[in-house]
């Protein structure tokens, strides 16, 4: 029997436990985690609220990121931009980020899954090949906006969906799959598709419409951010390079 | 400003407060509905548990119909087919119905929306004029299946969308009626795409996959069901017939 490929658009609905679920919040936590660790972060731990968030990094002598309505909140280093993940700032260091969305995907995830990657646009082929190269049946999660489904995160979930089918075309898809998938094919350009989703219009509001071109950038990293630990209420992610298969 | 379009496409969702709701069950509850209202049925009172459903069916002197796990429970008049409603049954009678998914859907809008019409594929282009005759906001709202995003009905929702935004090209659409409206375009032919949805599968189980042809026929109806009134803890619709706009 071939292995089962679900995809879970909506916030509000239960995961299936799975052996393995990759995460999307491709406007902008998921996608800034693999810039982060691709620019040389040693760690990338997450945290759901801002009080822990500043306590971890205060315990662990991190850098702390993240949003809160798509500004760093107070005291932050920085926010939750693929652009601000610069070498010179983050190269050997631990970060701490918490977002609105993405960073409680990765929670719920990690609560029903027993390995969790981080996945979006930028590292789309390499969460692919990290996700068919282990054993067991998969979960794609979207983060949503607001407890509902969001365009551009489902795209995502399309993406993936038709990468790991041309790995293993006889993978049997759920109905969430199926409507991510369909979304994908038919927008094979992501910018105008991200473009209009209310997560992009949203950050359009706060002046930060350039992030939604980063997050745009298919297969530009080859890493994907693995869970490593679950440090009480905080997931540590190292980054892992699959090869190719 | 133009109105809003929401679509909701899981039942885990919580539906934004709007002056008028389509709520959607394509296979089959809405489906069926149009097509018992359509074969004479006086009206229509949806409940959702057997347990009421029986009561009032026997209260009101009503047909009883519907289902669990595809099939009609115990005792039942007529399951949850669009091929069983046939005028000489179902004529001037009342019919009480109780499903697993488009039950619960209806009393989902109807808690959050002023006006509520059923739809489906049978009757989409008089479910979206009866919508645009309607003044303010519109929610979309889609049964699902198991707690969860269903192909089918996401589909019809785009059928939906697409077919409103013929009437008025400026109304304002979500995340969620942008998805759907892209499943809905990227597959003009319904009948593949509702017989992949798991719905399909399940009725395909218990030897009713050719209720699937009967849910398929777009526009084949040219009224919609609509909650004319609250009764306790029961739903009654009855037929109306939109005109052309």
């Amino acid at each position: 029997m071939p292995r089962r490929l679900s995809a879970v658009l909506s916030p509000a609905e239960a995961l299936p436990p799975v052996a393995t679920a990759l995460v999307v919040d491709v406007i902008r936590a998921t996608t800034t985690a693999a810039f982060l660790l691709a620019a040389g972060a040693r760690e990338l731990v997450l945290t759901a609220e801002v009080a822990q968030a500043r306590a971890e990094a205060r315990r662990r002598g991190a850098l702390l990121a993240g949003e809160r309505g798509g500004l760093p909140p107070e005291g932050f280093d920085l926010g939750n931009s693929p652009r601000e993940a610069d070498p010179e700032r983050v190269r050997g260091r631990a970060v701490v980020m918490t977002t609105t969305n993405g960073t409680r995907a990765a929670l719920r995830a990690a609560g029903a899954a027993q390995r969790v990657g981080l996945a979006a646009l930028v590292n789309a082929g390499a969460a692919v090949r990290w996700a068919a190269a282990r054993e067991g049946d998969l979960v794609l999660v979207a983060a949503g906006r607001e407890g509902r489904a969001a365009l551009d995160d489902a795209y995502v979930l399309g993406a993936l969906v038709a990468g790991f089918r041309v790995l293993e075309p006889g993978v049997r898809l759920d109905d969430g799959a199926r409507l991510a998938q369909a979304l994908f094919l038919a927008h094979p350009e992501p910018r105008p598709l991200l473009a209009a989703s209310a997560a992009a219009e949203a950050l359009a509001a706060v002046g930060l419409a350039a992030d939604v071109e980063a997050c745009a950038r298919i297969d530009a990293l080859a890493l994907v951010p693995e869970l490593a630990a679950r440090e009480g209420a905080a997931l540590r992610f190292r980054p892992v390079y699959p090869k190719g298969v």
